[in-house]
C-alpha cells in the first residue's frame, strides 16, 4: 500500500444481522456482502448502543453511548458539545464526506446560544453533522435543497412536485394504479421507479461517481443507504423475488403476550406492532424487505467491482453495518427499539486490505462489538490520535490483527421511549421513561426506570421467550448485570474539557502552579 | 414587598458544619450568622455534591451534580455546553454579579473550538463563569487584572510587587519579622494586614458598596468570601482569639489507620495530612480557623446590620453556604475531598423575607439539602422558569413555606482524585479514580471505581470509624445503597438539547411530520 488510505463505512438502515446469507439466512441471496466477509471479518457479534436510528447513529458518530451523547431519540438533536468523526478528520485536515442518510438533527438551539448559526467553518460543520455532503439523503419524506435526488428522478421521467411520493415511495397496484407505500399491505407491489432510478441505485452512483472524481486522491466516506427500512416498496424484480416460504418463521407465540412487561405490553399497542401482529403483514412484508436486500447486496456488487477494477480495494478500510434491525412482527411487535436480538445484533464486517490483517482474512470474530467501535477504529486506521477522554469504543483493528488483547465480556444499549405513545400508555413522564441494558454470553438484562426488569437467559431460551426478571431464582444472576451497569455508568465519559494528558501532566503539580497547601 | 426583589448568596470556603455556634459548636462566636438562622431556616442536613472547591461550586452555579456538568476536580473547566445561574439570569434580562471567589476555570480549548474567545457577548459570559465581575478574587494567589485588592493594597501601605504574599498571606513572627502563611506552623500568628484590610473585610467593602451603588434598583449577588480556606493566617486579634481548649478535640483513633481503604490509606500519605495528623499542627490551625470564622462573621454582622438600616432586609432572599468542609486532622486527613460529614456537610442558611416563609421563620430544617438545589432555589424565587430537562437540583422554598412535599431521602456526592498524589500511590489511570457516594438518614456508602466499597453506620458510628464496606453482615445494605446510586445515575440529565415540553409535544407526532410507518 503506497497510496494513501481511504475508508469507506457503509450503513443499511434497520437491516437484521439473521437476514444476510453470510449470517447463515437460509434464502437471502447476498453475494457481494458475502464476498466482502471473505475478504475481512464478519463480528458475529456485533451490537448497536440503541435500538433507534438517531441515537445508535450518533454513537457510531461520537464513539460515545447515547447516555453521554444524549441524543437518546431520532428528534433530539446532537448537542454543540459532542465532536463527531467529521470533526476529528477536519481536526487532522482530512475531510468526511456523506452519502445517504445520517439522521443528524442539528442543535439550532446550541447553534443560536453560542451565535454559531451558520456563520463560522464549524458553524457550518456542526449544522452538517460533520460531514462534507456529495449527497445528503435522510428518506421517509420527500428531500430538500439537500439532495440531488427529486431532481435527478425529474430528470428521468418521474414528473412531480413531490416525486419520492408519487413514485418512490409509491408502488403500482394490480390495476396499474399507483398505491401508496406507507401502507404496508402494498409491500407486494413494485415501485413506481425502475430499480437503476431507485434510492438505492442512485445512492451507489453517487458514491462511485465520487470515487472517480477523486482519483488517487484519498478519502473517508460514509455510504448511508436509506433501505432496507421502511416504506416497504422494493422495485422490480425484487419485490417479487422471494416467496414467504423463503422468509424465517416469525419468532412469537401466545404465551409472551400474557402478563409480559408493562413497556412491552404498551409497545403492544402502537400501530406497528398492531399491524405486525397479523400473519398477512408479515407474510407481506418479509419477502418485499428480503428483495430491498439482495437489491442492496446487487448494487454494492456495483461498488465493488469498480473498487476492484480500480485498485481501490487495495488501500481502503471497508466497513459494512447497520443502526439496527427490524421486528418483522416477531414477538408480536412491528419497528425496533426494544432489547432483542432481531433489533439490537447488526451485522458487522471490517476489511483491512493490510498484511496485518492477512491472518484473520475469510474469519468470523466471536468477541463482540459495539456501534462506539467504529469511530476509533476509523481513526486508528488512519493513524490519527484518539481523544480517549471522549472516546468510549474500542478500535476493532487488534481483533483484526490476531493481536492478544483483554477484551469485553458484554455490551450496552439504551433505550428513551419519551416521544413514543407507549410512555403515555404506561403513564410516565418525559423524564423516566428510559431503559438500559446489558447483555453479556448468556444474559440479555434490561433496567427500566420506574418499572420491573427484564432478564433472558439466551441459552436455555435463545429466543427471548420467558422473561425471568421477575422470577425469584434469578436475583443472583440480575444483581450481576446491575452490577455491570453500574460500573458502566461510572465509566462514561463527561469529563470533556481536560485530555488525559492534560490530567496527567498535573497530577501533583500544585507547586509548580505557587500553591504550597498542607506544609507544616 | 412591593421593591424588586434581590438576591444575596453568600458563600464561605471550606467552612465545615459544626463550626458554627448554631450549628452547635459550644465555643466559636458567630453571632451575626446565628441572627440570620433566627430569620429564616437554618438547614440542619445540607451536603455539597463534591467534597471539593471547583466541582462542588459548579453544582451550586450549574444545578448538576458533577457526573452531569463534567468539572469533576478543581483544574477541570466547565463545559461551554453547561448552563449557569447567570446565563439562566441574563435569559430573563437580569445579571448575577460576584465579589469574591467562583473557582470557574475558563473552557479555554471549548471557546477556541467554537470560535466564541472574546468576541461575542456570551463568549465573553462563559469567560467569566456567567457572572458580571464587582471583583473576582479565587485567594491562594496573588490575585491578577480582575481583582482591585492589589492595588487596594498598595493604598493602604502594604507597598510590594506581590502584597498577597507578603503581607495577607505572610504572618508576623516571634522577632516581628514576616514568616509565610504557606507553613500551617505559622498559623499562630497574626498576619500582616489590619483586619480592615484582610481579604474578608475587602470583599464585604466591595459588596456594600455595591449596595450603596445599586439604591432601589434590583439585582442578584454572589458574595463568595475565600476564607476560612487555607493558607490560615488570622489578622489580630483573631489569630490568637480561641485557645486550643475551645477548639473541637480530633476526631480520630489507631485503629482507623489499620486494614484502611486503599484510597483513604493514599491519602493518608499525602502531605496535608502528615502534617494534620501531628498533634502540634491540629493544635495550632484549628484556633487560626475558628478565628478567621469570627472575622467573617464580624463583617457579617456590618452588611447585616447595612441591609437592615436600608430596608434591604426586607426584600432579598439571603442564602449563607459553603462548598465543603475541613478535616483539620480528623480522622488523620488534612483538607477534604473524602466522604466524611466534616467535609460533605455544609452549613445553610436561607432567609426569606416573604410572608409566606412566617411560619418556618427561626425554624430548623431535617429534610436534606444538596448544593444543586441553590440555583433552582433562587430562579424560583424571581419567578423565573427552570430548565427542568437540565436541572438535577430541587427548589427549597417549599419547605421554607411549610408544604407538604414528597422529599428526597438520601444525598449524593463525588469524587474524581485523578490529579492528587493519592491517585498515582494506588496506581490507578486518570480515567478510573472516581468515586461516588450516598447517605440516607443512617448510612454513608461509597462506591470506587475498581476499589473497595465503603460503608458507615452514622447510628451507631456517627464519627465514621468503622468501615463496613467489606463487613459480610451488610451487604444487603450495601445492595440497597448500590441500588440507590444506580437509580440516580438513570437520573441525570445529558438530554439537553430538547426541553421537556418539546419533547412533550412531540410525542407520538410523527404523522403529524407526515411520516405513517406501521400502517397495514
Amino acid at each position: 500500500m503506497n497510496r494513501p488510505r481511504n475508508v469507506l463505512f457503509i450503513m443499511a438502515d434497520q437491516l437484521r444481522a439473521d437476514h444476510l446469507a453470510c449470517y447463515g439466512h437460509p434464502h437471502i441471496r447476498t453475494p457481494n456482502i458475502d464476498a466482502l466477509a471473505r475478504r475481512g471479518v464478519r463480528f458475529d457479534r456485533a451490537f448497536v448502543n440503541s435500538g433507534v436510528c438517531g441515537p445508535s447513529r450518533m454513537s457510531y458518530y461520537t464513539g460515545r453511548y447515547p447516555s453521554t451523547h444524549g441524543a437518546t431519540w431520532n428528534r433530539v438533536p446532537l448537542s454543540v458539545d459532542e465532536v463527531t468523526l467529521g470533526e476529528y478528520l477536519r481536526n487532522s485536515g482530512r475531510t468526511l464526506v456523506l452519502a445517504g442518510k445520517t439522521h443528524v438533527m442539528v442543535d439550532h438551539a446550541g447553534l443560536e446560544r453560542l451565535a454559531l448559526d451558520g456563520g463560522s467553518e464549524l458553524g457550518q460543520l456542526l449544522s452538517a453533522g460533520g460531514f462534507e455532503e456529495i449527497d445528503r439523503y435522510d428518506g421517509h419524506h420527500e428531500p430538500g435543497q439537500e439532495s440531488g435526488y427529486p431532481a435527478y428522478l425529474r430528470r428521468h421521467g418521474y414528473v412531480s412536485d413531490d416525486p419520492w411520493t408519487d413514485f418512490v415511495i409509491a408502488a403500482r397496484g394490480p390495476d396499474g394504479k399507483p398505491v401508496s407505500g406507507w401502507h404496508m399491505r402494498n409491500a407486494r407491489y413494485p415501485s413506481m421507479v425502475e430499480e437503476r432510478h431507485s434510492e438505492t441505485a442512485y445512492m451507489t452512483d453517487q458514491a462511485l461517481n465520487f470515487m472517480e472524481r477523486m482519483g488517487e486522491a484519498p478519502w473517508v466516506m460514509h455510504l448511508s443507504y436509506v433501505k432496507p427500512h421502511w416504506p416497504y416498496i422494493a422495485p422490480a424484480p425484487y419485490h417479487a423475488m422471494y416467496g414467504y416460504e423463503e422468509c424465517l418463521p416469525p419468532v412469537r407465540n401466545e404465551a409472551e403476550k400474557h402478563d409480559a412487561h408493562p413497556v412491552l405490553a404498551a409497545y403492544r399497542q402502537q400501530e406497528e406492532s398492531i399491524s405486525f401482529s397479523s400473519d398477512e403483514c408479515q407474510r407481506t412484508v418479509r419477502p418485499a424487505y428480503q428483495g430491498l436486500i439482495t437489491q442492496l447486496d446487487d448494487n454494492l456488487g456495483r461498488l465493488f467491482d469498480y473498487m476492484e477494477n480500480s485498485g481501490l480495494m487495495d488501500d481502503t478500510l471497508i466497513i459494512f453495518t447497520a443502526d439496527h434491525g427490524d421486528f418483522l412482527g416477531d414477538h408480536w411487535f412491528g419497528e425496533k427499539e426494544l432489547f432483542y436480538e432481531q433489533v439490537q445484533r447488526v451485522p458487522l464486517i471490517v476489511v483491512d486490505p493490510s498484511p496485518a490483517a492477512d491472518a484473520t482474512r475469510g474469519g468470523v470474530e466471536p468477541r463482540m462489538a459495539e456501534s462506539v467501535d467504529i469511530l476509533p477504529t476509523i481513526l486508528s486506521w488512519l493513524g490519527l490520535p484518539l481523544a480517549t477522554h471522549r472516546l468510549e469504543g474500542r478500535n476493532l483493528l487488534p481483533l483484526l490483527y490476531g493481536q492478544h488483547t483483554d477484551w469485553r465480556d458484554c455490551v450496552f444499549s439504551e433505550l428513551d421511549y419519551s416521544y413514543r405513545l407507549a410512555r403515555q400508555i404506561v403513564g410516565k413522564t418525559t423524564q423516566n421513561a428510559r431503559a438500559w441494558s446489558v447483555r453479556t454470553d448468556r444474559w440479555r438484562y434490561v433496567y427500566w426506570m420506574d418499572e420491573p426488569e427484564q432478564l433472558y437467559d439466551l441459552e436455555s431460551d435463545p429466543d427471548q421467550f420467558i422473561d425471568l426478571g421477575r422470577s425469584p431464582n434469578h436475583e443472583a444472576v440480575r444483581a450481576e448485570c446491575r452490577s455491570r451497569l453500574m460500573d458502566w455508568f461510572t465509566r462514561l465519559k463527561r469529563r470533556t474539557t481536560v485530555t488525559d494528558e492534560m490530567v496527567e501532566k498535573g497530577t501533583n503539580a500544585y507547586k509548580k502552579a505557587g500553591v504550597f497547601f498542607g506544609q507544616w
